[in-house]
Order: C-alpha cells, then structure tokens, then sequence
C-alpha cells in the first residue's frame, strides 16, 4: 500500500563469546496493551514506530559505543536486587540503563530523544527481561545435543500447547495442553478473560531463575499472587529436581545458596515435582493485549514423554 | 591565598510538605579516599571542586525542571530491592538517577558533562544515602520536643562519643564511649586502622532502616559482616524495642511487614537489647579515609541516663 512503511524492528543481539553463539530478542514494549500479547492498534503502532526509528538505532549507537553489556553480571546483580528477571525486572533494567545512558547522551543524538528513550526505559521494569531470556537462552543451548542427557533445555507455550525439549533428544518436542495460570490481573480483568499459558519467556525458568528464584524476590507475591512464604518454599522446592546450582546466580536470604538449575526429567518423574513458572497471562481476545501475571506448571505428562524417548534412545545405543 | 579558589559545597534541600522544615546534606563522594572520612589529598580536592562546578549546578538545573524527588517514594521501593538505605543504596541511587537523568540530559548542559555525571552517580551505590540520611533526619524531627515521650530521635557519634537525643528531653545529648565496629575492611586495612564509631548515618537507624532493615537486604552480610540468619533476627530483634512499624516501608521477605521505628528508651532500658546500626568505619589516622564497614551498638549506660532524665522531667510536671 502506497504511505505504508514497515516500522524496522530492531533485535538485541547475545553472543557466547567462548563459542560465538547468538541469540536474539526485541525490544520490550512495556506491559498491558503491547505487540506480543495480541494487542494492536494505533498506540500499539506509534510505540513500535518510535522503538523503530528512535530507540534502536539510539541504543545501538550506546553499544557500539560502550562496548558489549554484561548481560550475566547484571543477572548476578539483580538477583540480589529482589528481581528474578522474569516478572520483576526493575533493577536489572536500572542497571541496564546505568550502563548504557552516558554513551546514549553523548551518541549524537538530540537531547530531547535521549531524554525521552532514558524516561521510557525507566518507565518499564521489565525491559531488561528482553535481554534475561535471550542471556538464559544462550546459556541453555550450549546443552543442547548430549547424549543421554536428561537435563531440559527448552519450555516454551504457545497458548495451546506446552512444550519442552531435552538435551538428549534433539530437536524433539514433548507437548501437553498449557494451563491457566493462577495470579492477579491487571485493572477490570479477570480470570475468563485470560488465554491458555503462552510465550518463550518459561526460558528463564529453563536456566534457573524466573520461578525458580523466586526465594529472592519476596515482593514478586504482589505482582504474581501466592505468600512469601511460598515463593521461599517454590526455590527450595525446585532444588529437589534440578541437577545443580548456579553459583554465580546466588539467592543472599537462602545464605547465598546459587539458584536451582538444570531441570532433569527424571527428577520430576519420580519426585512428582512440577517446574514452577511465573509468567504474564494474555487475554484470549485478539487485541486485548497482557490481562495480568501469575503462576503455572507445564502439562505433568510431557516429562514421562520425554523420559521414554530418552529409554528408547538408550537401548537404541546399547543394542 | 591568591590563586586558591575555595569549591562550592552544594547540598541537597529536602522539605516537609506539611510543615515547611527542611534538613540538609552534601552530595555523596563515595567510598575510600573521601574527604567525610577524613581523607584529603589532590584526589579528593580534584573530586570535591567537580562536584562544586559541574555536578551541583548540573543537579540543580535537573531538579528544578523535573521537580522535587520524591525520596520517601525512593525508600519505599529500595527497602524491596535489596537496599537497607545505610550501607547498601544501590537501588535507591539507580532510582534517583532514573528519575532526574531525563532533565539532566535536557539542561543545557554538555553532552561530556552529563555522561560524566551519569558515570560518577551511576559508579557510587552510596550516592542516594545522602538523601536518605536528611529524610530520616526531617521524619524525626517530626517528633521532637514532646513532652514525656520516650522516643529517640538522634543517634550521632563524633568518634569519641556517642550521643542520643530523645524526643521528651528536648536538645540535651546523652552520651558515652563511641563503640569499635566489628566488620569488613576495605583493601589491605584491618581492625588496627579503624577509628571507633564515628558520623551522623545511624539516623538511618533512628528512623527504622539501616540496620533495623537488615532483614531486607541479606547481601548486605558481603559487606558489614554477620550472617544472613542475624541479618533477619536482627530486624525481629529491633521490634522488641521500637514503638511501631512503618507501612510505608515494609520489608518484604517478613511477609511485607513494617520497618521497626522509633527506638523507645524504656524498652531498651528494660530489655537490654541495645540498637543494632551498620555502619562505615573510618581510618583512625588523619588523611586515610573510610577503612571498612561493620556492626556496631550505642554504649549501653546512655539509655537509662536518658531514662533517668526523663523521670526528672516527669516528676517536674507532677509536683
């Protein structure tokens, strides 16, 4: 159509520096009525617009200028923040923002843009979870393709199916229905407006943090809903049926133990223990956009599904 | 002396709606070689005039385009960020910085200038206690000057003593030994360089944060010393002899429940806990500076002089 431009849709760009490994994630547009939970519209367009033309490239000039961000010194960080960079983002995005607005003042930029990109990003606590899940992602897939293993290394929801993959089984996906998640809404909404579980963000629980954290980000409770005491039970409680600890991602109130990492399939089988996700809900209505925030498993059969793959990979090697 | 031009000392400038005080405090240096510590020396005069040149008149034009800040706000998200606003402020100096660096950038004021400003507050987790402090300071002056009460309102010490002031006992000190911190040193210092207890910080304490917030801040144990277990039982301990807890600022992991506030002389007196303030240590000779950081109490015989003199008081009106 003639005046139609495509807005340019700019990526933050991750790399492993040991392997040169990349991952990608956009930018984030903030909660409520946005691109990624469905909704659209005129405000939704003039702020992919303005990310488009303002904010990528202004940010880009700041990275090229600063150097690489140290996306997993600021996860170390945060976690001692009380975030646990899946619904609470706050100071990992402030640190975000630290390191990056000297170089964006002096990118050349005019002054009013920066002013306004520095009162955006501050205005969004959670656009740094566009740069936890591609950080989270990255670290995952240096798993992917092991032999045997058992460990997960993907949980993703489109807002029908749930579905995970394991290092063991390739590019196999073991898929369940997703679940309604049980949380707190945003404004007038409520529990039948919210869609089935959906999104890529359940990578932040793949790599130990999100749910998984939760120990350290008690005041995540008025956000997602559940009790402070929950969220110290749900880390402790993911310990029993992941492979290790991060010690680099340390919870300071569980004594600094490091975050429950690796979630290994037989562990949930025989344990019965679910992977505790905390994610934002979608309305089911085309357009409504993000309707509230809470907590939800994955489907309980898809473990034993990937469980059996991997026995029948097993004896496929030993025969 | 001709030639030495003496650097503008620029202060921040907190008011009480309610009643029009105001209470005053400098621009944070940071930690080490600072001159509040007593360090002086080219390094810290070069610091201490870019602050009077740049730094000060910069923050000056910033908050009067964007308008008072709101640090009472400020502490109320901190304390669930992982902050106590005594010796951990780091949330709380990324919040500042989040809400006047939009105006910063808009000043006027050189590109280079800014991004030095914002490099300078962005480098220093100490920068926002110099607004902490006077908020503590303009809160309790809220309560003195009445008659019979036994609330502290000033904790000070000077390096030789340490004084208290109580709300019924207008602007008489009661005063004893300052204390050593047990702690952490900074570098290569040890319990030999340490002066005793020594500045005006433990307002933070006498408002209810500080080390009445531990609880709050369990990452802070990296810091002062101590465990993350005494870290929680010290903020229960501290209810034991306060008179109420604040809603405003709430410590998240004790299930949201309020800061302990306004240490009452009689419940010191009668259950002997004394105050627990964490605290920065200065080196004990001229020229160095802030050697470490640790925990420290008030002398104990102070209290019951208080108490003693606050039943003269009473007995005054009585008779």
């Amino acid at each position: 159509m003639a005046g139609v431009v495509t807005p340019s849709m700019w990526l933050w760009v991750l790399e492993d520096a040991a392997t040169g490994r990349r991952t990608f994630c956009s930018l984030n547009e903030g909660l409520g009525k946005v691109l990624r939970y469905g909704a659209y519209g005129p405000d939704v367009l003039t702020r992919l617009r303005w990310l488009g033309d303002v904010l990528g490239p202004l940010l880009q000039a700041a990275v090229r200028a600063a150097g690489p961000v140290d996306v997993t010194g600021i996860l170390t960080q945060m976690l001692q923040m009380g975030d646990e960079a899946h619904n609470r983002n706050r100071a990992g995005t402030l640190m975000l923002l630290r390191d990056l607005s000297p170089a964006m003042v002096t990118s050349g930029w005019e002054a009013a843009d920066v002013s306004e990109a520095l009162r955006f990003i501050g205005g969004n606590d959670h656009f740094f979870l566009n740069l936890a899940m591609p950080a989270c992602k990255l670290a995952l897939d240096a798993a992917r393709g092991i032999d045997g293993s058992t460990m997960v290394v993907a949980m993703a929801r489109n807002g029908t199916d749930f579905g995970i993959q394991v290092a063991g089984t390739g590019d196999e996906w073991f898929t369940g229905p997703a679940q309604l998640a049980d949380g707190l809404f945003l404004g007038d909404y409520g529990p039948d407006d919210a869609n089935p579980d959906i999104g890529d963000s359940a990578i932040t629980e793949t790599a130990g943090i999100g749910g998984f954290a939760m120990a350290t980000a008690p005041a995540i409770v008025r956000f997602v809903g559940g009790s402070v005491p929950d969220a110290l039970a749900t880390t402790r409680r993911m310990h029993e049926i992941t492979l290790g600890e991060n010690p680099r991602w340390s919870v300071p109130v569980l004594e600094f133990q490091g975050t429950p990492t690796g979630i290994d399939v037989t562990k949930v089988c025989r344990t019965g223990i679910l992977p505790q996700i905390n994610t934002g809900m979608a309305g089911k209505l085309a357009g409504v956009g993000q309707v509230g925030a809470g907590l939800v498993t994955p489907p309980a059969e898809i473990f034993p599904k990937a469980l059996r793959r991997l026995a029948e990979l097993s004896r496929g090697y030993s025969s």
